[in-house]
C-alpha cells in the first residue's frame, strides 16, 4: 500500500475528534517488553496481581493489529524499552532502592537481580526485550530509556524531530506509569498526543482510568484518548478514498524512482536488487557517452551483482531494510573498504582499510555501492573542471560545469545513474554541484556525521553531505548516516544539540520565517539568477514563509574569513605540508597555483589566532540570529550560487570565477550552519540553454530537522509552481 | 536559625517513612501563580468550577507555613511559574490550540489572550507572578517553564545539581498536572521526591487523589506522599536535638566566619555591614605590615562604609540577598566599574566602565567590594613573584611564595582579610596559590561564567575563577556568578551542558570514583608532597572514593601543548602583539625575558593548527574520561602542584620552576575541564615551616556540581581527619 497523503480522523476521541496527517504520524509503543507483561518479569513483581497483570498481557493482540496496519501505510513507528546498562551506570540509586526498601511491600527482587528471564530490566537480557508479537522491524526506531519517560537519557526528541513528526499515536504498558509520563513530556514539546485506550493497560485499574481521564480531561490537558477501532477505519477510509496508483512504471528513461516507491516495488516483488543493478550499469554505461568523467572507480557489474543477490536472499522473506536494494555512489574523498581513496590525486592515493562509518551505516542499511565519483582536485573547488580524471559537466548541459568540488557525486544523482551519493561540503562542495545538476544537496551540521575515513580538506569544517533527487530522499538517507561517532573528535556530543518545539500544524500551515541577503549582496548574481531568486521569495512567501531582515553582514565577514584569511592555512596543515611541497608540480595546474600561491605567504601563528577569535564572535553571533526564542528566525534563505559559468568561462578565470561561486556558501561551515540545495526553476542562458536554478535554505548548527521540514515544503510548492507553469 | 544537619523522617508518608537530609533537600512550590488560584486567570477558565478551584486556593495558607519554616532553616528553595514569552515563541501550537479548539468545552480564553489580570499565562504580566503570600526571596531560585513540565525549556536540573539537591518536597497545583509532572522528570533523573499532600490540590477531585496515589502506589513507583504535619513535627524535633549554637564570638582573630555564619548574624542583627567593614579595614591595615604586596587598588575605608550604609538600608526589614555584606576581592584584571585594571602591568592599564559580570552579580547580590588585588604581571605565571606591585608571600610563611597568578586574591582569603575573591585561572592561576594559601580555589569549567571584562590571557582558556575559605563558601559564590552571557562568545550555551543522574545518598554512601597520576607522574613532586598526595588519596577512600585506573597521559600530552607548542602564542596575540613589541623592554625582567623569547621563535601558522587538532583530540579522550556512563570516572585527583618554594629559590629560577609548579594543572583548560584546589593537610618543611599541601579535583566540562560535590566530602573528611591527628 502506498502512504496515504490526507489528515485521518478518528470521531470518537476525547474531548473531540482527534486529527493526525499520516505522513506526520508516529506510532510509539511503549515498553512491552518480556519483562513488563510475561510472568516473571520485573511487570509482575511490581503488580502482584495475577488478574490485573494478565489484563496488561490482553492488549497485545490489538497493539499487533495497529502496528501491522500503521507499517502498511508505511507511518512511522518508535518502540522505546525500558532498562538499563549491565554496569546499571545509568540506573539512580532512588529508582533502584525505593521500591525494594518498601517494608510492606512486594518488590521482593529489584532491578539488576536475577530473574527467570534474565536480570531485571538490564539490556541485552531476554526479559528486557519487546516480546515476539512486537519485535521491530529494520529501521524503526527502538529508544532504550534508564527513565519511566521516554526523554531523560534518550535522543528521543531529535529521533522525532529528524522524522519531522508532529502528531503521535500512544499504545504500551503501563498507562499510568511510562505511557502517560512519555506522553506528557511529548506534549511539552508540542507534539499532539493521543492514547489509543484499548492499546494501553496498567497494574492498577483505578490509575488506568483516572490516567486516561487526566489525558483528555479539562478540554484536552495533556492530550487525547482515542480507540483503534477509530484509527482501523480512518486508515480504510483514506485508502479508498485514494486514487488506486496505477501499477508502476517499469524502470525506465526516467532513471531510478524515488527510494520509497523504488523500496515498494521491492516489498511487492515487482523488482529485485539484481534488476535494479543491471538498470544501473546499463545507464552508466549510456552516460559514459554523454560525460566520460563521472567515475574514478565503478564496481564490476558481476561484484555488484553478487552484493545484491546476497542481499537478496539476506532479507528474502523478512522486512526491508530502509535502503534495501538502493544503488549509490561515494566522491572519492570517503573511504570504502578496499577501494583506493583518490581525492582525484594519483599521488594522495591509497586503499581503504575500513569504511566510513557513513559508507557502513548505508550498507547495513541495504544500500547497494556502485563506485566512486569524480571531483575537484583534493576536494577544493567548486566547479568541477580541477580532476586529472577529466571535467564533468552538468546533466542540463555539455557545455556548462557541473559544479564541483562533488562533481561526479551530483552528476552520479542528475542523471539517474544511482539513487544517491555520499559526498563532502567544506565551502560549498556539496551545494553548488547540486544547484548545477537540479538536484537537493543536503550538508549537515558539522560533527552530525562522522568525518572518520574522510581525507580532510579542513578538519574543522568537512561535512558528509547527502546529494540525491529530492528532499525526502535526502532526508531518508541522512536519518541513516547522522550518528555521533565517539571516534571522532569533531564529532557533536548529541546531549549538545539544540532541540525545539514542534509545530504540529508544520511549517506550511504553522508558518516560519526566513531571511534573505540584502539587495546588495544579490547584485553578484546574474540577471537570471537574481530574478528566479525573487521568484523563489515569493513562492516561499506563499507556502507559510514570512520574510524578516537579520544582520547579513556576519555571514559575508565569515566568508572572507575563509580564503581571504588565514583559515585556508588549515587546508594545507590537513592534506599535509610536505606532501603539498614535495608534490606541488605534479598536481592540476589550478590546484597548483592555488597552493602554492597560499605556500608562498604563509600567515603567522598570530594571524590564525586573530582570525579564529574573530571565526568564534562571528558563530556565536551567526547561531543567535537562528535562536527563535531570541526573535530569531527559521532559515537563511541564498541563492546557492551565483551564476552557471560554461566550461570554458571556468577554464579561463579558474580561481577568481571560483571564488565568486562560493559567495553564498564559503560561510556555512565557518560559523557552523547546515543547509540544502533545493532546486527552485530552471531559466534558458544566452546560448540557448535550460538550465537549472538553485536556492541553499540555511539553519543554525543542529537544525538540520527544521531545514529539511522547510525545504520539504519548498520544494513542493516549487514543484506545483512550475508544473503549472 | 541554624541549619540542622541531620536527617529527617516524615514518618507517616506513604508507602513508608520519607527521610530526607535538610542540606540537600529544596523546597519546591509549583505554579502557585495568581493565573492558576487567582479569579480570572487560566486556571479558573481552566477548572470551569468554583467550588473546586476555591480548595486549591485553600491551600496556600499551609503552603506558606511549610515555606516559612523552610526559610527559617536555611533550606533550598525553589518556585516555578507556567507562562510564555510576551511573543509567544515558547508557546507549542498545540499548547495555545488544543483546549480552545474543544467544541464542547469552557476554554473561552487561551493562552496569550488578555484577561483581567493581563495576557494569560504570558511573562511580565500580573496575573503569571506568583501571589503575594509566597513571594520568592532573593536567593531562591524562580524556575519560568514554557510546560507543565519543569525540565523543558529551563535550565533546572542543573540548577538543582548546583545546589547539590538530592530531595525534593513539593508543594503547589495543580496536583494532575505540573506538580506530578515535574515529580516524574525528577523522578527520572533520580531526586528523590515527596509530596507534602495538603499543600497541593487541582481542578479535578477524583485526578489528584489517583496522581498521589500513583506516585506512592506500588511501593513507590515515582516517590512518596507526606503531610505537612509530620515535615513541622520533624523540623521542631531535629531543632531540639541540636545543641544550641554557642552566642557566636565576635569578629576576632580567626578572620571573617564562613558566608553562612555571617549572614545568619546579619539576620539576627548581631552584627552590621558597616562594622564589618571596619573589621576588615582594620585587618587590612594590621596584615599591611606582613605583606605590603596585596592589594593594587584599596577602596578607602570611608567609600566602603558608605556602600556598607547604603546596603543595610536598602535590605532593612527585607530577606537578605545570598551575599548581604560579605566583602570580597578582586584580581586586578577583571574590571569593576570606575576602577583601573592594570593587570600588574602599569603600561597596559585603563579605568574600566563596566562591571566584569561576575563582580555585578556579586554586587547585586549584596557583595561588598573592598579593593583590587595583586597577581604576576598579565596573568602569567604561577608564584606571586612577577609584579611590580611587590611579591606577596604565602600566608602561612614569610619566606615562601604565595602562588600566582592570583597571588593577592589567594592571600586576601588566606589571611581573612576578606570573605572570598574573583580571581581567574589559565593555566593554573586560581589553583595553585589557593594550595600555597590553604584555602580552596575552583576553576569552573570555561564559558560558564562570563569572560567579559576580563583581561584576555588565552582567551580560548580563561576563567573566572572562585577562592574562598571552604568548599561551601566557594560553592555559594559559584552559584551566583555562573551564567551563560550572549555576548561573551566563549560563553557555553546552557542547552549544551552536561547533566546527569543524582544519587540520593551523595558522595560519601552512594561512592564515587576517582583516578590518580601514576607514580612516575608523582615523582615531580617532593617527598612530602607525595605522601600528603598518599594520604589524601587514602582517606578519599575512606569517604566513598574507589580508585580506578585512567590513561593519565592524554592529560600529560595536553599540559605540554600549552607551553612547548604553538598555544602560548595566543596570549602574545591576546595581549596584542603590537603592546608587547613595543613595550617589552618595561615589562617585568621575567616577563619580558619568557615573553621576548617567545616572540624571538613564533610559530608558523601550520604549527598552531597541528597543534590544535592534536588539542581537539585529546579534549575529545579527556572528556570520554569523565563519561561515567562509557565505564569513565567521576573525579581526577591530582596533587595541584610539586612543591612549595621559597621566593629566593622561585626569583633563582623564575621560569624553569614555574613551568614545574604547573605540572598538574596546566592541562586543565587546556582539555577543558574544571577542577578545585582542596586543602589537605600541612607539613613542617626543612625550614621548620608548617606550610599546607592541596590537591585538585578535576571533572570533565560541566561536571562543576558533580567536583564541588565531592570536593565537599573530601574537604570535611581531610578537617576531621587532621582535627584527630
Amino acid at each position: 500500500m502506498s502512504t496515504p497523503s490526507q489528515t485521518l480522523t478518528l470521531p470518537s476521541a476525547k474531548p473531540y475528534a482527534f486529527q493526525f496527517p499520516l505522513t506526520t504520524t508516529a506510532l510509539i509503543i511503549i515498553d512491552i517488553q518480556r519483562d513488563f507483561v510475561d510472568p516473571g518479569g520485573f511487570g509482575s513483581v511490581q503488580c502482584g496481581n495475577d488478574e490485573i497483570f494478565s489484563r496488561a498481557r490482553a492488549i497485545v493482540p490489538t497493539v499487533r493489529k495497529v502496528l501491522d496496519v500503521f507499517r502498511s501505510v508505511g507511518g512511522h513507528v518508535i518502540h522505546t524499552r525500558e532498562g538499563h546498562q549491565p554496569d546499571l551506570a545509568d540506573l539512580p540509586a532512588a529508582k533502584r532502592l525505593r521500591q525494594i526498601s518498601s517494608p510492606h511491600g512486594h518488590h521482593t527482587m529489584g532491578i539488576g537481580d536475577q530473574g527467570p528471564m534474565g536480570r531485571l530490566l538490564v539490556r541485552g537480557e531476554y526479559g528486557h526485550d519487546i516480546i515476539d508479537e512486537l519485535t521491530p522491524w529494520p529501521g524503526e526506531t527502538v529508544i532504550d530509556k534508564p527513565g519511566k519517560g521516554s526523554f531523560w537519557g534518550t535522543d528521543i526528541h531529535r529521533v522525532l524531530l529528524a522524522r519531522g513528526v508532529t502528531h503521535l499515536l500512544f499504545a504500551g504498558v503501563t498507562t499510568e506509569c511510562c505511557v502517560t509520563t512519555t506522553l506528557r513530556e511529548c506534549n511539552d514539546r508540542g507534539y499532539q498526543c493521543c492514547v489509543l485506550d484499548d492499546c494501553t493497560q496498567g497494574f492498577d485499574a483505578q490509575q488506568v482510568a483516572t490516567s486516561l481521564d487526566t489525558v483528555s480531561g479539562q478540554d484536552g490537558l495533556f492530550g487525547f484518548v482515542g480507540t483503534s477501532a477509530d484509527f482501523f477505519t480512518a486508515i480504510n477510509e483514506s485508502l479508498t478514498q485514494l486514487t488506486p496508483p496505477a501499477t508502476p512504471p517499469l524502470l525506465g528513461d526516467d532513471g531510478l524512482p524515488p527510494i520509497g516507491e523504488l523500496i515498494s516495488r521491492y516489498k511487492k516483488g515487482i523488482t529485485s536488487p539484481a534488476e535494479v543493478v543491471n538498470f544501473v550499469f546499463d545507464r552508466i554505461e549510456k552516460y559514459h557517452a554523454t560525460d566520460p568523467a563521472v567515475w574514478i572507480h565503478l564496481e564490476t557489474r558481476e561484484k555488484v551483482l553478487q552484493a545484491a543477490e546476497k542481499l537478496a536472499s539476506r532479507y528474502s522473506g523478512k522486512p526491508l531494510p530502509p535502503l534495501y536494494g538502493v544503488p549509490f555512489s561515494v566522491k572519492d574523498t570517503i573511504d570504502v573498504n578496499g577501494v583506493p581513496t583518490t581525492a582525484a590525486c594519483p599521488q594522495y592515493a591509497y586503499t581503504a582499510t575500513f569504511n566510513s562509518p557513513a559508507v557502513q551505516y548505508v550498507l547495513d542499511a541495504g544500500g547497494i555501492f556502485i563506485g566512486k565519483v569524480n571531483l575537484d582536485q583534493l576536494a577544493t573547488g567548486l566547479s568541477g573542471c580541477r580532476s586529472p580524471y577529466g571535467i564533468t559537466h552538468s546533466v542540463f548541459s555539455e557545455k556548462h560545469i557541473s559544479g564541483g568540488s562533488s562533481s561526479g557525486s551530483s552528476v552520479s544523482v542528475g542523471a539517474g545513474l544511482v539513487s544517491f551519493g555520499l559526498a563532502t561540503d567544506t565551502a560549498g562542495s556539496g551545494r553548488v554541484p547540486a544547484a548545477f545538476n537540479g538536484i537537493v544537496g543536503f550538508k549537515p551540521t558539522k560533527g552530525t556525521v562522522s568525518a572518520k575515513g574522510l581525507v580532510p580538506a579542513c578538519r574543522t569544517l568537512d561535512t558528509i553531505t547527502v546529494v540525491a533527487p529530492s528532499v525526502p530522499d535526502t532526508r531518508k538517507v541522512w536519518r541513516i548516516i547522522a550518528r555521533h561517532d565517539p571516534d571522532d573528535p569533531f564529532s557533536k556530543l548529541p546531549h549538545t544539540l539544540v532541540t525545539w518545539k514542534v509545530d504540529f500544524r508544520g511549517p506550511r500551515l504553522g508558518g516560519f520565517t526566513f531571511a534573505v541577503p540584502p539587495p546588495s549582496s544579490l547584485e553578484v548574481c546574474t540577471k537570471a539568477y537574481q530574478d528566479l531568486f525573487s521568484q523563489a521569495v515569493q513562492l516561499l512567501r506563499s507556502c507559510g514563509g514570512r520574510l524578516v531582515e537579520v544582520d547579513y553582514t556576519i555571514f559575508e565577514v565569515a566568508g572572507d574569513l575563509l580564503y581571504e584569511g588565514a583559515l585556508l592555512h588549515e587546508r594545507m596543515t590537513c592534506l599535509g605540508l610536505e606532501f603539498l611541497q614535495t608534490k606541488l608540480e605534479e598536481l592540476h595546474p589550478v590546484i597548483k597555483a592555488l597552493f602554492g600561491g597560499a605556500l608562498e605567504k604563509p600567515p603567522s601563528a598570530y594571524d590564525v589566532f586573530r582570525d579564529q577569535a574573530l571565526q568564534i564572535q562571528l558563530t556565536r553571533k551567526a547561531q543567535q540570529t537562528f535562536d527563535t526564542l531570541r526573535g530569531g528566525i527559521d532559515v537563511l534563505v541564498v541563492p546557492t550560487t551565483t551564476q552557471h559559468p560554461t566550461i570554458e568561462q571556468m577554464t579561463a578565470d579558474p580561481l577568481r570565477l571560483n571564488s565568486k561561486l562560493g559567495t553564498f556558501t564559503h560561510y556555512a561551515n565557518v560559523v557552523d550552519l547546515c543547509g540544502a540545495n533545493v532546486p527552485a526553476g530552471t531559466y534558458i542562458d544566452e546560448l540557448g540553454t535550460r538550465l537549472p536554478f538553485g536556492i541553499t535554505i540555511l539553519g543554525g548548527a543542529g537544525y538540520d530537522a527544521k531545514v529539511l521540514d522547510i525545504a520539504g515544503v519548498a520544494e513542493a510548492t516549487f514543484k506545483e509552481a512550475f508544473a503549472k507553469a
